[in-house]
């Protein structure tokens, strides 16, 4: 079992959402990636969500290493702009948006992914480095990988041998 | 620019933080996915949460057709089971691991992704339909889809066609 002294040590989604778990923080960052926005006045227009919330958001996003605040001509003010931390979110912000597509966009798919000049389509993939592609509800376990304290890893490997002794090979 | 009422209207990362976007949601439904919890009590050891949130978060997800609440033989009690819209979240949850390992995992990786007897490992790939495999850093815009209402769709592709006047062909 995965317990709640796991949660705060070595669960890559906990650490995830430590930086970004907050809904106005993703939208941010979806603007910064997707819609160009670089300026506390774009992110405030856009969103419009209250300027001592989304100073307190880019605040933190700034000292999470996401963003830098940058100092443009004297005239222009300052821009948040995306580090390579912040730039990597892509995969996982095009994921959720992929569910929503799915689940919950009854007037059609709202957003397409592109890239390049040619506005190749792009989308993410679950896949097996030896089955190739899989389908998004394929059966996945999590195993405890070498950032597992050993006393964790013990009660997961042993959830993974009952769940395998339950079950027939089917193929 | 993508103002307040495209948010609430036609945005799919909007539209799943509001199923999804409270950070016990996520850790709910990881540990549902991954860790095979069903039971209240399973949420709640593991969590190390609230009794009170924990059930307001179940009820929420049940409310949004992501989970189901199961009555087992009459000692057991009831169990949550994800619906197949729930379990189709597999892909969004492994993304936001992958940031997490690439970026807040100092100690190794904690979890490894696993499918089948075999084991083998399954990760999350951007996917060029034309180029194949990119670089989760790649540079993806979103364009457009059915879904957005023309008056918002003009604004968003003004801003494309000055992204490429700007830049001259590099290939």
């Amino acid at each position: 079992m995965l317990g709640s002294t796991y949660e705060s040590q070595v669960c890559s989604i906990s650490r995830t959402l430590e930086v970004f778990g907050e809904r106005w923080t993703f939208l941010i960052l979806r603007n910064a990636l997707f819609a160009e926005s670089t300026r506390f006045a774009d992110f405030h227009r856009s969103l419009g969500i209250a300027t001592n919330v989304l100073a307190s958001r880019l605040e933190h996003l700034v000292e999470a290493g996401v963003m830098e605040r940058v100092m443009k001509n004297s005239g222009e003010g300052e821009k948040y702009r995306l580090t390579a931390r912040g730039r990597d979110l892509t995969p996982a912000l095009i994921a959720l948006t992929e569910w929503g597509d799915r689940w919950a966009a009854p007037n059609g798919v709202p957003i397409l992914y592109r890239h390049g000049r040619e506005e190749h389509p792009v989308r993410m993939q679950l896949v097996c480095d030896i089955c190739g592609p899989l389908d998004a509800s394929a059966d996945v376990e999590a195993l405890p990988g070498p950032g597992m304290p050993q006393n964790m890893a013990a009660g997961v490997l042993e959830r993974h041998r009952l769940r395998h002794a339950a079950q027939p090979i089917t193929r």
